[in-house]
């Protein structure tokens, strides 16, 4: 180590966070098919490119590159076999009431409102996409990382419901300030 | 009021929080039902004896019955048209972008660790049982109760299946401490 | 009710959550003063006029004005007597084992990351400022306003601190990236 | 590995647990100790073998030993530079906007309720006892630990706040139900 401080800079950790993900097998695109499946209903007109353009700007978040960064790390240790026991038997079993897996990656959906927490509870139990894959895994340990993808994902259709609502909004604001409604302002 | 200050006991709190659930049609059967669907699968032989007996020891929780008490209100008060605006439209129309019903129905299900809240986010899109029957009701408002449904069922779920694993560990301890396994042990 | 549906637009809800702070006795810059209080120490450039702004952007967000909305009607409702008991006697005595209010300002200080959290915590133990005179009073019931107070300024603290590390990183961005801590990076 | 699944019980994992704290520097009586200072101003017959007894109880739960384990092991690794950068200096360096250790923390301290979150915050933040005698070890990295310590005082403190309650209600209790607090129950 050298004397002088290393400040690791944002741009650094995004790079890396990123850069992680798709070692492990997991592509931006691969998340954004979830984000679309699960926003599609309520929004017809939504494309592919607004649900990539979503997962993007969730990974700008540090919360979210930091749970990357240690959730990944601990599943390549225990890959490797090189974190004591029993910590190591916890994770690569996947045990099911082992939960700091999830408490890390809900720890980064609390960010984005309650929407993306419920949401995030439904993918962690229905397992879409990816989120499949990875946990059926049986060449990597997936521990952490099948719990950090249903984050993002949660996270990015929970900020497009809230994008899609204020774009309608924008829309419907000058029909609805009717003096009828004028109560509810004053 | 009086001078003297009213000690509202606990006792007093989770009568109200029972009676309340019950006057707006939640039987602990019902949220029972939701609990044995939910477990089943991981455990053949279980009884639904055991899933009330588990919504029962939940509903002593002190968080879980101010929760109730909360939730029940407001939707009540809604109901009859005594809130300001914007909140009445907010909670008669369920609007979907408002999440303070899911937050208080978390806060209640933090307490029984991270598999309850993905249970709870589960429950929380899937709506079975009660839970839809909430949902789907013209005759009253239920926005903050179906959330309370979600989080009791969830944190009885939760709190079954740490005991089922406690109950499993008890019988198989004997045999897991062989030598070969004493390293993880010293 | 009329039958057509009324949208509550964010612009109602905003100025509705602002409006109510301010009948209750919150005032923008009393808030921007606990903010400014908390970062002094590790930016002592900051001026007042950052920290009225960051409890501006704060107060955009949905959650918060949701909570805010909620938390202040409860407040009202206790104060005039118009809640059912046990939950009135809850409320007004500012029963330390209630919980709620707490839950639902948490619920949007989980949006601002872990360091508004842990914030909000100290804010709630410590009460400074505003908050210990909500705290205080006797012309109002608070039990809600003093939490939503707290949450308010560990949220726009917690914003100021990523900011203000943003702002650090990309004038020190030139100096860092010295040939030495390129293996960070690839 | 051999062919037969390790099932780790509880019985292992709490040994564990308690071992690494012990390893690493932290006795139950410096936690108890801080229990007892939290306590002591609401509960003058609060004794020390009462917060110990509060401290063991804690321990007991799997969610608290997970995240013992979890965090110590990051700690260590980080301590002997067996970790990938750039989370190698982001844990060494306990970067101010990490929140990764107080997530890991905060997930186990969600189990006590509100009460337990909000100590939680505060003793984060001013770091009495043995919290501020790790902060400020330069022997060995304690960035995990510290809020793990934290976690562990805010969860004993919030349990004993419960139970001196229950206690308090079992005394008054006959007292409290004359026929003018009936009103309260029906």
């Amino acid at each position: 180590m050298r004397d002088e401080k290393i400040i690791v800079t944002g741009d650094i950790i995004s790079h890396h966070a990123r850069t992680k993900l798709q070692e492990r097998g997991v592509e931006i695109d691969a998340i954004a098919e979830i984000v679309y499946d699960l926003q599609h209903p309520y929004a017809p007109n939504l494309t592919m490119v607004e649900c990539v353009e979503s997962v993007d700007a969730v990974l700008v978040k540090r919360e979210i590159q930091h749970a990357i960064l240690v959730g990944i790390e601990l599943d390549v240790l225990a890959e490797e076999g090189r974190l004591s026991e029993p910590l190591l038997s916890l994770i690569t079993g996947d045990e099911s009431l082992f939960g700091i897996d999830e408490t890390i990656a809900l720890g980064s959906v609390f960010g984005f409102g309650s929407i993306a927490v419920t949401t995030f509870g439904y993918l962690d139990k229905e397992k879409t996409g990816i989120i499949r894959k990875l946990d059926r895994s049986t060449d990597q340990v997936n521990t952490f990382l099948d719990d950090l993808v249903c984050s993002i994902a949660a996270n990015a259709s929970a900020r497009l419901a809230h994008r899609l609502r204020d774009r309608d909004e924008a829309e419907t604001k000058v029909v609805i300030r009717k003096p009828e409604d004028e109560e509810l302002i004053g």
